[in-house]
């Protein structure tokens, strides 16, 4: 199979599978048991912890574990904003953020915030000027996106989070990174935000793990309750091996990010070349995009069709993002950059991983070729 | 080792271990995902709600997978009420429930929630006539857990769920049966309950997993917001390794649970009166213990310093719950119990898995006299 579907979920590496069994075998304790098996838990809980912060240049801070992408998002802007509820005061994040982010800042707006969503201009980015006239002095969240998980559009963070700050300095910046760990450089210092969001299963690490970076100093408060576990931000016994797993697939996405990304970036720009010359396709453009994602559209077409006829050739892609997918409409990201319905419903995502190969890029390309061609043949 | 700390977590059963192995590495797609790598993942997922609901006899209703028991005692309570809050609803839960219950209740009651708790016996029994007195027309919720986790103490949840419904047909009950799964049979049905929370690794499943039963037609909101996942009740791509995981362990532990409790049962009745004749040793004695654990106290003894020249043989127990073992305070439950300070300093909690043995019995029972014998003869 030729999977092109890595921004929804990855497959884990080798290694990260056996440390996993291995530690369900022999290091099964629960790390906040005080005995042995208790202890040799919490320890390598600690080297997972330090490996994903040293992803993030925040060995500074603290990182809350959690049991994923969207959890992490969750204890970001619930964990900041719920308590201050009363006071209304601002919540400013852009109209292209992942469900997990979304539909937490509807749910403080059902509850009375004050929730303003920043335009993006026809490439994805965030119109700063839009952003200097939505921030007020009672901002008191930015959640804004590092990499957008449909286009690969990468936003200006440092920017971002220094305007927000200069208007008010006891703004928090929250980011959700989940699909920029490991594609694009994170450094928590250099860009100056609060909160930065990550999961382990974009970046071929196991599912059930991710977490949130909190900048030291910084007052988040827990969204599940119970027996206090992660300095009382997140209750619920640990994953252990999913933690760990996490830790390890962070320090080898490290190590190997230059070449890899380097090499993703290439075959990236040659998917994207390769598609725009596909009669009937149109590559959606991104500045600065990241070098896994390439988000092309067949107007006219159904995006599920080509989907289909892509997967009994054994090329998986995306039609939107999989998150978002059981909810069939349309992508809020796609129309907030100025695509029509028929560009919309005509989108498919192909998201590259570490392992794809030019081989695979190939054979992709001219599949989806022939296959559109042949819908669009009988679609007219 | 002898490990006898089962109810804070445990080993996972071997096929457990390679069944998620195997999932990561070919059956690793997103169900969210519409191509094949994404319908396989669903269809497993399908087959592991089948397996834990048919552990619950609730094939009719549904059942939410979340990262563990504790978001799911937070999804049921936080769910069923937060949206009510306004209406200052009556909730009763136990004074004995685990911390992922009662903070989550003191939580509500902090937002001006009108919360009672229903007081235990000497025996660790809720009072059934104080239960009868908090029961008003406008009890909204329930939660009464069915086994203790720091006693074994089996509640009668048929007959406080019938009365709950008799007194109000519209309240909700729901039940932590974190440690009752595997141990006591359970049957939704039967016992009329609305909710009922289950935890994997409790039950020699993968950390990461557990969830909610909901009988049909209850309606409960999400406390974690994104992608709809679950039904819209639980956002964040799913485990699906650990939650196969868990599925398989559900499956797994209810084909041998007759035998398997039958031989627990013997050999906790065997520690507990082998600890009872132990001078300065207390069992704590429990109504309908259930069949894993023994908590036992002695006084005078600081039950950390026991649990550490255990630990030096090998012999691994709990003070108190490990889920609440970091934070150092008397244990609520035992207090419940009418308990003195120097008992409940003193309380040392055994509990059995299911390959427990008689020898490991034996040993833990040697240790136990020998260690506190020492430690007494010191501390006099």
């Amino acid at each position: 199979m030729i999977y092109l579907d890595n921004s929804a979920t990855t497959r884990p590496f080798d290694a990260v599978i056996a440390l996993m069994a291995e530690m369900q075998q022999n290091n099964f304790g629960n790390p906040s048991s005080l005995h042995r098996a208790g202890i040799l838990a919490e320890r390598a809980m600690i080297q997972a912890r330090n490996q994903v912060l040293s992803c993030l240049g925040g060995q500074d801070g603290n990182f809350v574990f959690t049991a994923g992408g969207t959890e992490a998002n969750n204890l970001a802007i619930l964990g900041t904003m719920l308590s201050r509820i009363r006071r209304t005061p601002r919540i400013i994040t852009s109209e292209i953020e992942h469900p997990s982010v979304m539909e937490v800042v509807l749910y403080l707006k059902s509850l009375g915030a004050d929730c303003q969503f920043v335009r993006v201009d026809q490439n994805g980015q965030v119109d700063k000027e839009h952003f200097a006239e939505l921030l007020t002095e009672n901002t008191a969240l930015v959640s804004v996106m590092s990499v957008n998980n449909e286009t690969g559009a990468t936003q200006d963070i440092a920017t971002l989070c220094r305007m927000a700050k200069q208007k008010n300095p006891d703004v928090l910046f929250h980011t959700d990174a989940v699909q920029a760990l490991g594609k694009i450089p994170l450094n928590v210092k250099e860009t100056g935000v609060d909160l930065l969001s990550v999961s382990s299963h974009k970046i071929n690490g196991p599912k059930g793990a991710g977490g949130l970076y909190i900048r030291r100093g910084v007052h988040v408060k827990p969204v599940l309750f119970g027996g206090g576990q992660e300095n009382g931000l997140r209750s619920g016994t640990q994953n252990t091996p999913a933690i760990c797993g996490f830790g390890l697939a962070s320090e080898l996405t490290m190590a190997s990010m230059a070449e890899k990304t380097a090499e993703m970036a290439r075959l990236r720009t040659k998917l994207s070349e390769g598609l725009s010359k596909i009669p009937g396709c149109q590559v959606v453009s991104v500045e600065n995009p990241a070098p896994h994602i390439v988000c092309a559209t067949f107007p006219g077409l159904k995006s599920e069709t080509l989907l289909h006829t892509l997967e009994m050739r054994e090329i998986y892609v995306s039609s939107g993002s999989a998150c978002s997918s059981n909810k069939p409409q349309l992508s809020p990201t796609l129309l907030a950059m100025g695509k029509s319905r028929k560009e919309i419903e005509g989108a498919i995502r192909f998201s590259l991983g570490h392992n794809t190969t030019e081989a695979d890029i190939e054979a992709a390309l001219s599949a989806a070729r022939e296959e559109s061609e042949l819908l669009l043949g009988i679609s007219r």
